[in-house]
């Protein structure tokens, strides 16, 4: 099991679209800082400090041989954070029948998908 | 599925340990503010903090009957982020075995256990 502070990093590293656009990008492969860059419109340095975000969070590895530094994706880190899901989700399943009772909300909200994502505050 | 800006918030707001261990208990049900504040040394303003971070995010609800606020947790969203790792787990799996041929790091990093974690920069 990751320890709190690791899991908090993978979070954390999740919580930016363009790093999830990385990850989901390694998931087809290995790729270079320069090939994970393209489809941005942001400099290479930014896509190597989002690169760094997720190396220090474990979500990825990455190696240089001379100039051209490969990043990969770390399965291992994703799949601890994803079990944190999964070790809850029964509980939090079993509840979902009962918010209407104890929380004084119309039915309505109490079924509410989340598409589109409700009222938040900003 | 939720829009880029709300599973960003669902994974920022997931990021914290304290907040986790909010929605760990509100797995167990519904409790008040105050009863989410017992097990921490922090002020209730902090859990009260904590508990719009997650209200504000979807992957908590809560109403107030008189004096007291009563807050839920609102699987949908934890479900929605659930569901990014499910939709990319099985290609970076089969990217795991891959990894040692394509970066220059020993095989025993490639196959490292996330427990302890590996080196990290911070």
């Amino acid at each position: 099991m990751l320890q709190h502070s690791s899991i908090d990093a993978v979070f954390h590293a999740l919580s930016d679209p363009t790093r999830r656009a990385i990850v989901e990008r390694l998931a087809k492969g290995p790729a270079s800082v320069s090939e994970l860059a393209e489809p941005f419109a942001v400099s290479l340095a930014a896509i190597g400090q989002h690169v760094q975000v997720l190396e220090n969070a474990g979500v990825v590895r990455s190696a240089k041989a001379g100039r051209v530094r490969t990043v990969a994706v770390a399965p291992k880190a994703l799949a601890a954070a994803e079990r944190w899901f999964a070790s809850h989700r029964a509980r939090w399943e079993q509840r979902l029948d009962r918010l209407g009772a104890v929380l004084d909300v119309p039915d309505d909200e109490g079924d509410a998908t989340v598409s589109p994502p409700r009222k938040r505050k900003r």
